[in-house]
């Protein structure tokens, strides 16, 4: 056993929400106040987004919970019909849901580490958490081919995105049930705003250097429009943030950039945010739904902020969800028909 | 119902350990990183005091956590064996607990209130959540009554609050259970090193005041000299803190008083705190448990620092305590008969 | 040298506020937003209290900003009549200013060191501040000897720092111009509502062991009592907060306390708190100025939370006071000499 | 007088570092503990960087100091040649510094306003701060303006911020010295890899809606190859990070791109992030230089997080720079011309 094999030992295992029952909790909780209450609020807003049945519901994922624990949470809201469209950091999407379907893992390991240790076993850390990185590095390998079979011309990230979904689809899956995979399956688009800002950014770099005559791109306005359209399709939507980044804004923005192109849409009606930001520095991360109302983006009737770690919340939230059953009497969207 | 009245309509309801059984919840996190893990650990090493047949357990309370739906928690967690004696804010035992005891509630309420609102109606906010004024001045007005019934002469904290639980106890107690009157029944002393700093303080000041030349005084020195003598008792200890404050502070120096009194005592061998506090003022209620190890309080082996909202956390620990049922094979110490 | 001394050879040095101007810097600030705009807010509310000559200051400290190199700035705050009274954490009077002034040092150290090791050198650890051991225990010692020099009765905090001024005053000071000399020698009352949580307990709990029939007591009733002494006399105050601890609740229930007692007087008309503490946890640390105005305690008028760590930020904002001399022309109110 | 103007009354006034001289603030808390070391060690690397000769310094923005009155410490670290290529938010660049450049206005507001009595008086919030939604869309119209006068191809987002600096340089301009114009005047490229996250994507969208057949792309990839070109050219590199965000990571990365195009390239010799984020979520914007360190982007001998809120500190920090005047000797690097 090499020593670095001894300090990947403890694979991440993902928390299946099926597995408990957290009801009761939260049923509890809402009898209670500070951050019980909010949590037992956020299932409470959550929970009427599943029975509107005019309610479309965008996930947004920024931070690496994916990595911590949260993966199979975010695979089972589409396996459930939780959701209907994603967007995300290229991180969550990439390093860590296509690289597990890849059959690769995340370890646990130790936030009081010796950085340089890891560096020289090739371990990289993201707090208590470990990746091989020559496991990663088969994954930036993976887009850069995926890249290579694809024509030469702009796609949004999502088109690519899906192409990674097909990809692992046709048999190169060593996971099953990957968020990737099962969206693509299911017509559950997947946006990446800042895409490149991931292990597909390597792929793509390479790709382009390597092509020079002959490579794609990745148009970022294309993703912005193409979300869009989403939103104006829905009508209603309701948004359900974890952490909060590029993901947050982008997808608020869409009522704006609604407007702009001459198309009356509604505020997005409900809105939940789990995350540990601090609202002082004026970042969108930690900004409050209550501000995003004077930009018009978000109403104000059913948002929750719910500060908090997400993987200590979020399964309760998702249990509880699960549990109740909302999910099964939604219609399926299938918003990625909308580019077809 | 006057405006008052439509303000104060949902009183907290404190949330019941052995209603719903966390243990899956903390068993799938361990497998997890970030929060939910350090949840996880905390359960573990709380596990562990139990089990250790030799350790004495201190739970410290610090916060508004009783008033926000916690109470039962730490009433349960002295019927069921789980403590051994309490530190904690005056707050948490007088305004909180004993008033509650006293027959009155603490209501569910707003962050955002207008706060000139709820001073002309003589409501008081803690975050979320409300008191009726009126009701806290009787709550006074019980401290005061019970000073003037006492002898003329210094008492520790510990004392008074034991004279406290002696009052509801004699049929003064208009909803069983309390914290307070359960440690009086269980022989749990309960210290509070500022406790003047409290509802407490006002009727005590009434107290001397209005006995210019017969009162009693709550000699500090005292409370310090007790709980070392519980801790040099104890040996082996194990903490369970929430918040931090003077509670957290006073506790871990027993170590070093009984240095100083010239008794060989071992560092707290266990220690979990929940806190959202921030390291970085140097404030004890933040500083670490590795930097308590600096100073030789407590031990690191056994020892997590879980960074989140107790409200949202605790009762998760708890229920997973009560249903592992370690608890059932504990011997009772019966702290207080040290002080008869 | 040995290895304790290579460690501690970089001691604190605290910060003069006479030797910069920092006035510019405020007034900058004041056409900005964010964290600047609250800092330059807090230093306007100092400079009106400063102004209004019917305001008497009160100052409280938790947290450890004086073992930072704040301490000179809180010495400077009594020499330049900026302050009528003080309340404090035991830690910041006792283990710090007048360890100090008994001519120990802190000294600059790491936060990430190794606690076993400094354990083993008998170094304490606050976050990157260090202290040796071995000096804090003459601090102890001395305590003890003031108190076995004094005779048989209750003590409030207010009358033993008194003692240990004049202690100090009466040739064993080893630096001048500590806060707790200044104090003396000015008429400012410092209290410590939780003074045996610090290291003046140790010494305390020692003489009452050793002193078993002819011991003194520290009244913690009292103290309360003479705080709302003075604020009945002041009428007019303002909050000057480092932290906020049991020293911040205890000042402001001093305006119920004289409800209590049937005096009228006015809420705290001005209060500013430098926190990092977090609102969420019903802490009252944390809990906004505007919250306690819902209790009747503060005026919400003036008052400014600025969310910063104090050691960054109360330099420009006492040496901006300085400059600007209003405290020139305050009268001196010689709280202490109510007590005589 | 309409109510908005009353409301928009108060523009915010950008801080000028050469106005005082924070050098001896900086010297003394190089002597203290805490934030203010943090603050001082911060300024000193920042100082470390600009004397290295071999030294390319790129300036990272997240978050909305340039609004809350930073903005023309950016433009002048352009100006007295202290910065070498900036990577950006889209808001900090097209919303803040091209809208300012445009002769709009932020103004001085309140967080706890009514925020559905600003969105029906079309004013945006960033959380004390306001802005006249009628302006902001002024800047997408020229926004969308300068994309309608370009060829139809892919662009990096550099590329297009470069084309803003023309606009400006060519007339456009009703402020001067703004950090777009500046940048394009001194050839310092800025990067957004997440350009279309702001006001230029409803320019951009827009531009794409209504030249359905002819219209210009912004290919991320693009942006990723330029920004390791940069850093394959600097060799040696200093990061001066104000948040985290996508900024940050992307940074960072180019030290992987390098190597994954087979360039050797050394990590990112110093480093400096001025943050409130909390790592405890594991995402970037929070993550420590130290966990970078593992991943092989940063060197850990010189940096510093900086644990604040950054307009408070942030101007200390580049006037302590300013009059040192070790900007004086350096080179100029003009690497926009890499792209020419």
């Amino acid at each position: 056993m090499t020593e670095k094999s001894k300090i990947l030992k403890n694979p991440i295992e993902h928390i299946d929400i099926s597995s408990f029952d957290s009801r009761p909790i939260i049923e509890s909780m809402q009898k209670m106040s500070f951050s019980s209450r909010d949590l037992a609020r956020s299932s409470d807003i959550f929970n009427k987004m599943l029975l509107d049945d005019k309610c479309s519901i965008i996930l947004t994922l920024a931070g690496s919970t994916s990595a911590a624990g949260c993966m199979k949470i975010y695979a089972d809201m589409i396996k459930y019909n939780m959701v209907d469209a994603i967007v995300a950091t290229g991180a969550s999407i990439v390093d860590m849901d296509f690289f597990e379907a890849m059959g690769f893992k995340h370890y646990q390991g130790d936030q009081y580490a010796d950085d340089k240790k890891l560096r020289s076993l090739y371990i990289d850390r993201i707090y208590d958490t470990y990746i091989d990185e020559e496991d990663l590095q088969k994954c930036d390998h993976a887009i850069f081919e995926i890249a290579n079979s694809l024509e030469n011309r702009p796609y949004s990230s999502r088109e690519f995105i899906y192409e990674m979904g097909k990809w692992l689809y046709e048999g190169n899956a060593k996971k099953k049930e990957s968020l990737v995979q099962l969206a693509y399956e299911n017509n559950i688009p997947i946006f990446c705003p800042a895409f490149t800002d991931s292990s597909a950014g390597f792929g793509l770099v390479k790709h382009q250097v390597e092509n020079p005559e002959n490579y794609l791109t990745i148009d970022s306005i294309a993703d912005f429009k193409e979300l869009t359209d989403v939103k104006i399709k829905a009508g209603t939507t309701g948004l359900f943030m974890i952490g909060g980044g590029v993901p947050k804004n982008f997808v608020q923005d869409t009522v704006i950039c609604a407007e702009i192109l001459g198309k009356e849409v509604d505020m997005h009606k409900y809105a939940i945010q789990i995350t540990v930001a601090d609202s002082r520095d004026g970042a969108c991360s930690s900004s409050t739904l209550k501000e995003a109302s004077s930009w018009g983006k978000v109403d104000v009737v059913y948002e929750q902020m719910l500060y908090a770690e997400a993987t200590s919340v979020l399964p309760l939230i998702v249990s509880d969800a699960y549990h109740r059953g909302h999910w099964k009497k939604r219609k399926h969207n299938n918003y990625s028909k909308l580019f077809k």
